[in-house]
C-alpha cells in the first residue's frame, strides 16, 4: 500500500485559531486531485486525573463548534515545542486546580487522519490532589465534577459523555488501571 | 452555564470538500471574540461489523491529513438527509463487500466539540456477512483484516489501532456485547 505523491501545497486558510492546508496530490492509480485540504491541527493532549480515592474529574463547558455543553477529562493545545507531558500538567491545573505527581502518556491518537494533522495523547495523571490554583483562559466558563472513575463508563454509554476523545482515554486508562478486562 | 451568543457569521473557507465558518460571538463575561473558526463537517458514522464468529473487519488505508497507513473500523460521511443507518449500510458494503441484518446505533458522538460541527455515529453492524460487492471509491486503496473483536483491544492498547473514533466505537461494542465489564 503506497501513500499519495504530494505535487504542491499552499495555505487555503491561514490565522492564528485556525489553518487549512490545500495539497495537490497524485494517487497511485495515477490520479491527480487539485483540492485535498488538510486542517494543519498541533499536538494536544487529554488527561485522565485519578485520586487516590479513585475519583476522577470532569470539566463541563460550552463548545462554540458544537454549540453546546460538553463533558469531558480536562484537555488542551501544547504549546510549539512544548513537551506533551509539560503540556499536561500545565491544563490539568489551569483547567482543575489538581496536581499529578505521576503523568503516564497511554496512548498518541489521532482524531480524524483522513483531513486533519495532529496527534492528541492520552495522559493518565494518577496521584491528582486539589491545589486551588486554577487559572483558566478567558474564553472557559469551566464546572468541575468528581465523580469514581468507574462510573465514567455508564455516563459514556448513556451519552452524558460523548467525545470520541474522552471516550478512548476512558477505555486507556481502564484497561491500564485493570478495571475493565475482556471476559473469557 | 451560558451558550455564547452569535453576532455575526461569513465563510472563511467553502469548497465542496472543507468549510470552515467565521463567527463573531460574545462570551458570557462580554467580551467578544471576531474570529472564532469552525470547521462545517457532515454527519458520519464508524460501523463495527461483527461475523456470526465474533470476527469483526478492519481496514488499512492511507490516510493524508495524517500522512500514514491508517487501521481502524469502516467509516463515511451521510449524504445530505440521508438516514445514518443508510450510509453505515452503504459504507459498510462499498469498503468490506459485507453486510448485516443488524445494524444498531450505539452511540452518538463528537471528533472535536470546540472547532468542529456535526456528530459521528458508533453502529454495531452483527450478523455481518460476505457478499462480495465492494464498489469502493478511486480515492480508496482499502486492505481488509479480518480479526477476533476482542483482539481489538490489545490492538489499542499497542497502538496498532490508534483513531480515537475507533477507541470509542470499540469500548461501546464490546461493553453492548457483554464482552468487557467493570471489574469488582
Amino acid at each position: 500500500m503506497n501513500k499519495w505523491k504530494l505535487i504542491s501545497s499552499k495555505k487555503a486558510l491561514e490565522s492564528k485559531w485556525f489553518t487549512v492546508r490545500q495539497d495537490t496530490v497524485e494517487l497511485p492509480n495515477g490520479k491527480v486531485l487539485e483540492d485535498y485540504f488538510v486542517w494543519e491541527c498541533a499536538d494536544s493532549c487529554m488527561i485522565v486525573p485519578v485520586t487516590k480515592e479513585m475519583d476522577t474529574i470532569l470539566i463541563r463547558q460550552y463548545k462554540h463548534g458544537r454549540g453546546e455543553i460538553i463533558t469531558e477529562f480536562p484537555a488542551g493545545y501544547a504549546d510549539p515545542n512544548e513537551d506533551i507531558i509539560n503540556t499536561a500538567a500545565r491544563e490539568l491545573e489551569e483547567e482543575t486546580g489538581y496536581k499529578s505527581d505521576k503523568l503516564t502518556i497511554l496512548g498518541r491518537l489521532t482524531q480524524n487522519p483522513t483531513k486533519q494533522t495532529g496527534d492528541i495523547y492520552v495522559i493518565l495523571a494518577e496521584n491528582a490532589v486539589e491545589t486551588g490554583e486554577r487559572a483558566h483562559e478567558e474564553t472557559e466558563d469551566i464546572e468541575l465534577i468528581t465523580v469514581p472513575l468507574r462510573k465514567v463508563l455508564p455516563m459514556i454509554q448513556s451519552g452524558e459523555i460523548r467525545t470520541t476523545t474522552a471516550a478512548a482515554a476512558t477505555l486507556l486508562a481502564l484497561t491500564h488501571l485493570g478495571l475493565i478486562a475482556i471476559e473469557s
